[in-house]
This record gives C-alpha cells, structure tokens and sequence, in this order.
C-alpha cells in the first residue's frame, strides 16, 4: 500500500447490519467449500476475483478459475478419506464506501481422517476486499497468509 | 426433509440483532456445559426439545432426558481431572418464522489435562431449530454431526 | 464479587451495535499482539488498566506496565521463530451502565513454528471489565485463567 491509501484498520468500522451480513457470508462459504461444493463457493468471488496465497507463485484470477482450481483440490481430498473444516473469525471490517469493505481476519483449518482423532491442519490470516453485488457480499481480491510458510 | 421443507441456507438471513442474541445464546449456552451446569445448561432446550447425534442410535428426547443424560456425563468428566471448552462458530441463522430459525454452525472441542497441554479433542458441524419462548431463544431440535464418525 | 454486585451473566445483553464493536475490538486487539504491536496492543486498556492471570502470582497494574510486560514478551518471542495466534470467541457481553460492559469468552492461542505444523498452544477463559472512553471500548480489567494450570 502507498501511504496515500494507507488507512488505520479501525478507522472506519462497519454497523453490526453490515458485520452480521460479512460473518454470516464467511460462515455460509466455508461450509460450502468443506461440503465439497467448489463452485458454489467459487460464486462467493466477483467474476474478476483474485485469490492470492503466499504459498503460491501467482494469484488465481477469476471466478472460472478459481472454481476449477478448488474443484480440483476438493476432488484430490476425497481420496483422502478426511474432513476438512475451514474455520474464519476475527474478522475485522472496515467500510471503503457505500458497497464496499476492507477485512482482516484468522482462519484456521481442523481435520479429522475417517475413524481418526481431529487436529489442527493449518493457521492463517486474511485480507479480503468484498464488494456488494445483487444484494449480496462477494470477494473482489482475497490474500491468504500461511503460518509458518 | 422432504422438497417441500427444503429452502437454501441463506434464503432468509436474520437482522443484526437476531444474530447477536443467537450468538450470545450459544456462548453462554456452552459455558454453562463447561462450567459443569448440566441443568442449566439443558434450560437451552424446549421441554420437548431433542438432542440427535450422530453417533448415537437414537435422539435424547425432552428437556429433563438431556439434563440427565449431560449430568451423568459432566461428573464422569470430574472424575477424569480434565477441562473442555466446547467452541461453536462459523454460524448461519436463517430465519423460519418470528419465533423461529434454523442454524447451521461448527463446533470443536478443546481438551486441556489438569498440568498438560491442551489439544483438539473433536470437531463437529450442527443444525439446530430454535424459537423463542418466554423472551430468550431455546432449542427445539439439535443435530450434531461428529467428524471422522 | 460480594453478593450485591452479583448478577446473572445474561442479565443485560447488550445490544447488536455493541456486541458487534466489542467483537471487532478484540479481534483487531488481538492481531495487533500477534503483530508483536505491543504499545499499540497496550493503548487497548485503560491508564489504570489491570491485567490478571491465574498463572501470575501478582496483576499487571497500568497500561505502560502492560505495555513494558508484553514488549519483553513479544520480543522472547521472535528469537524463537513461532507464530502465535490468539482467537478469542464465544463472548457473553453484559450490560453494566451506558458506557460500560463485562464480558465472559474462550480463548485459544495456535502456534506455529517456521517450516512447521499448527498445534494448540494453550486454552484459556477470560472475563473483562471493558468502558467506552475516546470513543472507543478499552479494558479498565481483565482475568485471564488458564487451563490445566
């Protein structure tokens, strides 16, 4: 970020409308992506959606490809005989303008192999840019920071 | 459910402050298991309320069954000398009718020897029916779904 | 708590606004320590802020006694190359007068070491005396227990 676009992260907070929407969507596309519904999660991403990693080389741009790419993963995980569970939570958000808002969160994933005890698989942080779209939120640029990596 | 019962999740997402009051709800909800107050804690459920897991053969059925049930198995956990703290999150409320939403939600278990380390002990995913009943939400039907089962 | 100053956790929830500005609070106070920002972690109590724990024969007293205490902490930290990540959830906040609030939550600390696996670092309960001040929530106490200890 330039320091023109360098802005406090609390500088301005959302009402609780707004947060309770945000929450409520995080919530919603986790469960589709942990219920294996790559691209009903993937609809959750505007059409020119980014979806950068550090653990990555380039960023997954586009909601097509980004869907194909989780399709991919989930697809890869079922021979795998374990549950996956994205967990997403403090979540800060801060209002750009009147449809779009800035996020800062932790995300943590649990997994538990068939018959086998759960554990922590990964711990991550997150900075979404999500953008108001046909009355529903959905993330225009996604950067997920891998602990440890 | 039949296709007459089935609507999307997010088919109609509740206001603000239903969310809070829900949230609060179960914070304080598994506190209270936690803490050891199985009959307080089984206060959360309708009279006719019902507990369904899935790695059980049948549901609990009735508020004073649960209360029993849960008391048997807090003061089992005594005995054991350790500490769990129940977390359920990642929540989506939408709602039925005035008095009445469905949730959907994650919870996992932490588990914590008295002198040890803590670990995760279990990871879950659950649905409940709750409606409002003398000014504070209850639950009429919970399904928890044990990972890995 | 002497007996007149005792009231049932849920006496006065507060309402969605609040709830959902505590919420943000913590969790933009809790990435502020794991960004080793302990000065500005610290502005998040009072002047005479006072930060206890069971595992701590004596209270921190005062925000600069914070501050220094966490500074020394976050600092031992880096030469260890771990990250740490404090989740605090499942938050009960009560009402206590127009600029004033307690709160009862879970928080879990994950660790991860560089080049390594997330695990569950440790466990714990808090309770927090929280006054709005500047326009903003900040801790006038806190009670941190952890478990197993």
């Amino acid at each position: 970020m330039t320091q023109t676009e360098a802005a406090p992260v609390t500088a301005a907070p959302v009402d609780a409308e707004t947060y309770a929407q945000i929450v409520q969507f995080y919530s919603h596309h986790m469960q589709l992506l942990d219920n294996a519904e790559a691209e009903e999660w993937a609809d959750g991403f505007t059409e020119d959606g980014v979806f950068a990693q550090n653990v990555k080389p380039e960023p997954t741009r586009g909601r097509d490809t980004i869907a194909a790419s989780m399709r991919r993963g989930v697809d890869r995980l079922k021979g795998r005989d374990v549950v996956r569970r994205h967990w997403l939570s403090m979540v800060v958000a801060d209002r750009v303008d009147a449809d779009s808002v800035r996020t800062k969160y932790y995300a943590v994933v649990f997994e538990t192999p068939a018959g086998g005890k759960a554990s922590v698989y990964l711990s991550t942080t997150g900075e979404d840019t999500l953008v108001r779209e046909d009355g529903r939120w959905r993330i225009r640029h996604r950067l997920i920071n891998h602990d440890g990596a």
